[in-house]
């Protein structure tokens, strides 16, 4: 049993009002990093959010893995980490009856001639004074290529091939999201009013704490700091069983500090287990009547309530089902693509061949 | 009567040699300007050599209309210039039967596919220091947009997409056959032998001078100063009537110096008028037997001699019929494009959706 309200899902600000009693659900775009396996922390992090505003929006989701070629990824290890992705989002509950999931590169076409054009109307001084741009030009300085200081126009292309008013965001994106809405006025002050301006739709998500209690979930942890999405429960018992909790009780016979701050398996309990059971287990921990490992194994129980389902419903979905999954997704949105393209090429005054 | 053998064509190199008894042409590629008008300069300077090459090479030559939208041309010119020069090529002597004629927005998909990928290899200081990106970096300082300085890597997909082996290029633009060079180089490193490094057949194209004397014929120097490939007879006759001549001689009594350094019309002569026809002029004028005003008649006679049979060819070319030739291009190239892009996203990982 999870406890739902706790998660705090995307603020949705004032998007929708526009829209209300039109039918239309307004347009929304968001990129998915290709990476491997999932855990709890990227479940509530940004999957869950993800799947709470396909039902509220006209949703575009795709696996960036056009952007991720900028670090020259092994071919292998890209083409299965798509996919992998993909099979992830969907057993974690992304519908393609409601929302559209694609792989960037099968636009790729669409995208890539957009982010030409686009190319042409940005500045090049002002995406070199872009901080993230910044800083990795000067951790890396020997991989500068020109396709890392235009991440921010393949992102406005992403955004604009779909005309997208609004688009979910982390607060790291939100200077490239700034460039999506100059690239798109440049634009329309050229060519005529084509796009629209994108809006921010910024992911609060909860930040869910790592098992060894520092800072956030994350798999540059180690593996035993994380529950990963494909845990089967004895290994989620295994790894919740060495998790940090209270280190001021040190035996039995103390009482703990079962709050958020006090100790961090009743921080994680917080995010993964009902209020009733939480409140018991403060009120047992508080009176030294509840001992840690069995403390523990209640988070297991919780932890499990939402891996197994994920699991289960990912273990019934084949690599060749989320293929034609993502095939699905690719047709709906390359007919939408190709309507803008035609439009910015009529407005630039390329030959219609 | 033009005298042929006076005009000079690309230096045709080694890059045959190995395809000697194959029946296989070699690869090469060259990009056209989206211009306006056409003068007998620019028949000597560009057109006739791409008709040349078309003998000799599997040629593709492209209207390099992407390119030009750096700068921002008003939609409508772009347009009207794309299917004029087209169109004006094909007067001049393109054959859509022996070389490949597009328009390069005809296969934005496909280039700006590549584009995309290439610029995730390439680094972002060595396009810095190209000179003609510095030059006009510093010329329009308030217009160095990303895309201006990626010039030479959407130059790079032109090439590539087609593994040219061979690039016709004027001297100005080896910096960045260069660059594509390197592209391919680092791409190959990366992800395995994909493309062959391409290599220059430089443009040696005979400098026709300006009918004012003041250097190579050029339109920015006023419309009396250049032969128009559109211009009529009588047209031809009064521009060529106020050509510059020889300025030693005023009276009709002394005689000239025709030579190509003493007398601008005989400088002319030499490219449009048959060595008899030359030689026979030249003794007259030392001998002041001609005047200068019959002398440019004859001058005129000899240009028509090109722009006629031009003028005609192209007045038979309909707009409908150019379009139609370029369309049968496009499907051309497209269809060896399409295979070098599967085979690129191959190589580098990207999920064949
Ligand atoms: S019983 Fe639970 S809440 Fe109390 S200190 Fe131990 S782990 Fe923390
Ligand atoms: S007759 Fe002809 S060649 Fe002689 S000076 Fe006049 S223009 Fe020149």
């Amino acid at each position: 049993m999870t406890s739902k309200n706790h998660i705090a899902g995307p603020s949705s600000g004032h998007h929708q009002e526009a829209y209300r009693g039109t039918g239309r659900r307004p347009g929304l775009i968001s990129g998915i990093r290709p990476t491997g396996e999932l855990h709890v922390g990227n479940y509530y992090g940004a999957l869950k959010g993800l799947v709470d505003l396909q039902e509220r929006y006209d949703a575009r989701y795709f696996i960036a893995d056009i952007h991720s070629l900028t670090t020259h990824p092994k071919p292998d290890d890209l083409r299965g980490h798509v996919v992998g992705t993909a099979r992830n989002y969907l057993a974690g509950g992304l519908d393609p009856e409601r929302c559209t999931l694609y792989v960037q590169s099968s636009l790729a076409a669409e995208i890539c001639e957009l982010h030409t054009y686009l190319s042409m109307v940005m500045p090049l001084g002002e995406l070199m004074r872009v901080p993230t741009f910044k800083e990795k030009a000067k951790r890396h300085p020997d991989n500068v290529n020109y396709g890392l200081v235009g991440y921010p126009v393949l992102m406005a292309a992403d955004i604009l091939l779909f005309k997208a008013e609004t688009v979910m965001v982390g607060d790291d994106q939100l200077v490239h999201l700034e460039i999506a809405r100059t690239i798109a006025r440049r634009f329309n002050q050229l060519y005529g009013n084509v796009f629209p301006e994108p809006r921010p739709l910024i992911d609060n998500a909860a930040r869910i704490p790592s098992l060894s209690g520092a800072g956030k979930m994350s798999k540059s942890d180690g593996a035993s700091a994380y529950i990963s999405l494909q845990d089967d429960e004895l290994a989620v018992e295994e790894k919740t069983r060495k998790a940090l909790s209270d280190p001021s009780r040190v035996y039995r016979e103390q009482p703990g500090h079962p709050t958020a701050e006090g100790c961090n398996v009743f921080h994680l309990h917080t995010f993964f287990t009902g209020e009733a059971e939480r409140e018991q287990i403060a009120d047992l921990c508080l009176s030294a009547r509840i001992g840690c490992v069995e403390c523990k194994r209640k988070l297991a129980r919780s932890l499990s309530g939402v891996v197994e389902p994920f699991r289960q419903r990912r273990e019934r979905l084949s690599e060749a089902d989320t293929l034609e999954l993502l095939r699905i997704g690719r047709d709906k949105a390359r007919a939408s693509a190709r309507q803008v393209i035609a439009e910015v090429r009529q407005a630039m005054g390329l030959q219609m061949l």
